[in-house]
């Protein structure tokens, strides 16, 4: 078996979180038994590109467990637990192409490696997978049925293929499942980004002036976590009715190029490039520290930061100091990568329990039902979605109520009056 | 003019009020000021059963002065603010049929009244009037156009319709305009449902047991403002993900079975009827408190309460106290009406400024295109809600950013990769 | 028996609202049910000075029942429920001299009235007897054993008084004790504060900029409450560590100067005098709300608005207009008086049935001990505090732990190690 | 120079880290600077007792650049961060005696070893150094003039040793100030103990049953910020005012025996011993968490669990799994020391800021007055409180108001009126 992990002898640590992120994802445990009893995904080669954490390694065994021959890669340069890659060779059988730290061409070689593989889907986070097959492996199209996609950014870039007629086979956009975005975006992301920034820096969160940049699912989780911190949150959006509904949570809303001035914290949660630019850079109070959680560093302009800066050194582990020419001190989280990557473990399990539920579940959805499908982005079936959710209650010990049959009628009916 | 309120010399006051509530709805101020310009509803003759409010009767003047002949009548018995009624038809000619406490009969005889108008449009809040003509005055669809819904009730009443077959004209669903539920539905609700409770009780929220029934838009908003006063909320729900939303929200779910034994204070807003029944109220601590604020008070089963009640008296206004025959207390405020309108004024101007600007703006979309339009439930236009989110952010003097060419060029592309 | 109030047939409503009071008032229930078994207040006279409301008509019947002959006067002209006082006269026999709205003679006629029938104690809420005591009727201070203070602002004077040696008999300050100040003014106010201006005003909070000015436990409910409603929170003070604590529980502090150019809602609770001043009236933007929720409405300087102004008109009840000549519209509520009780009903009875736990064992343990007290301000006894805390959580069926002998010794001791 | 730290070559990160945490630390960087300058601790030998940490080095080295000489020991067998423990002994020249993991006898020798530095000032944090003093090291007592205590359980245990007559020379509680117990124990506490659950579990908070055990100000910062990330909070307590306060707050009220069963993270901040007993493990639900952020480990009783338990392994890097005899498993997190420091990095240093200013002024304040002081515990003076406040504003950019004149004189009189 051919892989590129960091260390193998890292294997037994990797384990024990494989297995406490597994306690904590029960609707990917029900899935996965099933899966080894039906293995739906016998035959099936997966190449998958996600973020390489405890979670991940979870999906990859269930997908394993369904019948599947299944590689993984990395989705981003410094999201990789080194550790956890190891126990997927080892423990696992699961070839596995990730590095913590790789430079850009590591990463692409590593896509590369996961491609070799002649997957008949792709698993991707971010549509790098797709991407480099429509750019480069087309020879692989007639064996590839089809593919899912984890992350707003990816979902983005996969329509507008659509839209210009070139995406050659059916993608399950995971994202837009509720309980995928509604979740993972919010509370996963949420969590994740402040526990990065505090782990980067030990910053205390009370008190500060803390911007948000974007006011879609990630940033509101980041913003409502900042606020239950005790920041004073700022919230900067282009979309007027996102804006306001941000001023009716009592948020602060400006334009990036005021709120450069006043802010302390800065992260990125877009979907764009380009968010914090220059002009931004040039603005901030001495002491700013700048991060990004959204899936590609492009929303930070780094370039434009360097060309400002007269010197740079590392600050803590995951800090670097630019030293601006106008004599300021700007500090840059995990290189602008997704900072709860990059400086914490990312997601909980407990929310990916849901993602990679929508996950498992649209791949044996693409293997039953890929003949029908054609060369779109579908949405995760509202039957898939809603058992995730009913299971998940479930595992919680949480009951709900159900309507009656008179209330079915109610709803169904125009007739009742005031 | 025929008409019938309580009392016109109720105008004075009525006209105060109407005039405060204007100074908060700039939005809907401005359409006033191009309406008086372009006449775009001349000639449109325009029944609203509305509830009959300080901004309805903004609405009312709005449309007047855009060139319909207009009539209102009130779509809840209890939420009729008479001094508004009455300076209606004082100061403004508008014909108005709406007196608070109304019987049954009399309820009914004003939208009778309102249709006797001949309406080119009719404007619903809960669907009542579309509802009679299809049942009684079928001989008046010739020479209606179209027509607007307010409330997700109503909403859901007329996709039953079309569903059906039944739906005889166009309508345009001004409740499923961003700038509408999104506001209107969560904190326009959710403010004034709390404070209609307070205004009938003066209980002290902080430290009580606060059951939310539903946990749809105006469910998040109760919640919201309650859990914001101190409150302990309780949510119960029928639909997984929703539920598992309030989970996450750090509130408490569980059936209305568990919450009935538990809760203190209670409120319905599911759009759905029998959410309180006969075997909640009789598991209800001594003292409890139930309200609804969803469209129709059928979401309490209020007859089951009387006949569990061995005697009903008054316990303040707006407060009916009820002796179970397990010898419990059971207080019911306005007797299940909604309560923001029975026992406080109904949404803040503000909010009903972007809410009423949908339902101008979408008056005249339906002058202009009803030709075009078939039998069926149409959204808002996008342009229309967009350009709503922008004036009112305009009024408060909020800036947000736009997309540089290269962002949109990013958005639109697939092609920049990690 | 003299009396004085706005209507005697007001009464019958009065009783349904004290009784509703009185459900929610079990702690005072339990003493009120000793009381009349021991009647530890025979023989004393009691003149109290309190906002006539349903909670104050539960203590002085409490009081009455203890043996105490008592009148009532009302402690502000804005806060008497006529139809409360018209039931203290009516089913209680107890002299009440009160009338909503009075003229600032009608108010000193009254406190004359009350001490007209010579106590031996004084119950207070703003020091206002105990004042005229000193400065007009010094003739009846060797019939009195002492008095009780309701609040922070009458506690700040009476402590001057003692500070002064002016002083005379002892007081007890009800407002230090834990189980009033934490609650009554935090939640109490809190709540109340907001609900008389929805009442007055029926704006939406969700996105307001609300300026609270002062920070202390009045301030800290109000903000609370205020941003629990969704408004965007901006804090005053002079005490740098309260500034401090403000900051960082996320709220932005600034000086009244720069606050009165940002805010649109302002409340003062901050017990002193010309806290919004002619500057900061001068600087306020078109339609600015202001109020006053501390005892005295001197906090704002209304002679100074005033002077600015060119009109004055009324908007609404308890909202007047004032045009200033800079061309912009200030709004005042409730003539500056206490907001909570002039819009609204003061505070819950839930909250005030553990101040007036205090001030009914405060009056008793006066009548037991005053022999050995000296002309000082005194704390509620500890006891006394703890005792009402621990009744307040049985009746709420709330039960917390108990030392073990174990721990109890471990916290005595310093011998235990890490 | 003796020392016993873990590896002098770690100096390099530990310096980089000590300068990060001085940049917000402007406070005592202002002292720091007087210090250099006016000498006041010169002749002093300090032997600090403190949790070894970046903030802690920048205190120390204060202290030395005003003339003392000081020598460091851990106060807690975890809380070390060795480089920092490097860097003092290497750049500073500043004897330290810590290793993170020292064993309990090791943990012993380093605090005899900072006595060895016969002291004339002892800084404890826990009272360790005090009470080996009078326990062992009596010889010293005539050279010690004075020392300070920075926990509450330090300082309820020296108020314990004053109440016996057994303390022997005079302490400043500096946990006292206002400056340090509002915003160390509340907002440092709260955000670091949710910091150190998160690096040790990386579990999702939203949604979480989150027992907080003990409801002081550590408690109340625990309790805000877990309920800031989305978790359903029940308190414990033994005081009925405390607990009244935490129901108010909109918090689950219950005994121990009760959130045994119900929770599912649990922490102890009380200050007590023995907080979560054999009954209450036994009660807890499969796959618990339990944690401590008080001063000692002994809030758990641990060998309880350990006897409860068949088999114990490690989950993760400071988890530990036991595996009760019911087959329940409960995870111990860093073996119940203060989770804050044992596995993240303990308070932020903008909180530590003014805790050590008070400390820093403290210990000026003891060298100065130390002949007119009693053995007694005593009061950070309140000059040295509000001007730390005042400065942490200023470094902040943050003005208060002032009071005028007129404002003065009214709070000192008792003659103005209503």
């Amino acid at each position: 078996m051919k892989y590129d992990v960091k260390d193998v002898r890292l294997a037994g640590m990797g384990r024990q979180r494989i297995e406490w992120a597994a306690r904590q994802m029960p609707v990917l445990a029900q899935i996965r038994k099933r899966f080894a009893k039906d293995m739906p995904l016998k035959r099936q080669r997966v190449s998958a590109c996600l973020h390489v954490t405890t979670e991940t390694a979870n999906l990859a065994i269930a997908l394993k467990d369904g019948g599947a021959d299944v590689v993984v890669c990395a989705s981003n340069p410094l999201s990789t637990q080194d550790d956890v890659a190891a126990s997927l060779v080892k423990h696992h059988g699961i070839a596995t192409f990730a590095i913590k730290g790789v430079d850009h061409r590591g990463y692409y070689r590593h896509l590369t490696q996961a491609l070799a593989h002649a997957p008949s889907m792709t698993m991707d986070d971010g549509a790098d997978l797709v991407t480099m097959v429509l750019k480069e492996r087309r020879d692989l199209l007639p064996g590839i049925i089809g593919g899912t996609e984890e992350t707003t950014t990816g979902v983005i870039r996969l329509k507008s293929m659509e839209a210009e007629g070139v995406l050659e086979y059916p993608i399950v956009a995971v994202n837009d499942a509720d309980t995928k975005h509604l979740f993972d975006n919010r509370y996963g992301t949420g969590q994740s980004t402040l526990d990065g920034i505090l782990r980067a820096t030990n910053i205390l969160l009370a008190g500060s002036r803390f911007v948000v940049c974007g006011y879609g699912w990630v940033g509101r989780g980041v913003a409502q976590r900042a606020r239950g911190a005790g920041a004073r949150v700022i919230i900067t959006e282009i979309d007027p009715t996102r804006a306001l509904e941000a001023v009716m949570e009592g948020f602060e809303v400006m334009p990036m190029s005021q709120a450069a001035r006043v802010g302390q914290v800065f992260v990125t949660v877009t979907g764009n490039k380009g968010v914090i630019r220059r002009e931004h850079f040039a603005a901030m109070a001495d002491g700013a520290i700048v991060c990004n959680s959204g899936h590609f560093n492009v929303e930070l302009d780094i370039p434009a930061l360097r060309k400002l800066a007269k010197a740079k050194r590392p600050a803590r582990p995951f800090v670097d100091e630019y030293l601006l020419r106008n004599g300021r001190r700007v500090y840059l989280l995990g290189e602008g990568r997704l900072i709860n990557l990059a400086s914490a473990e990312g997601h909980p399990a407990s929310v990916m329990d849901m993602s990679f539920a929508n996950q498992a579940l649209s791949a044996e959805f693409m293997a039953k039902k890929f003949k029908k499908l054609e060369k779109k982005v579908y949405r995760v079936p509202l039957e898939i979605d809603r058992e995730i959710a009913r299971l998940k209650l479930l595992s919680m010990g949480i009951a709900v109520d159900h309507l009656t049959s008179d209330q079915k009628r109610y709803l169904a009916s125009w007739q009742e009056g005031t």
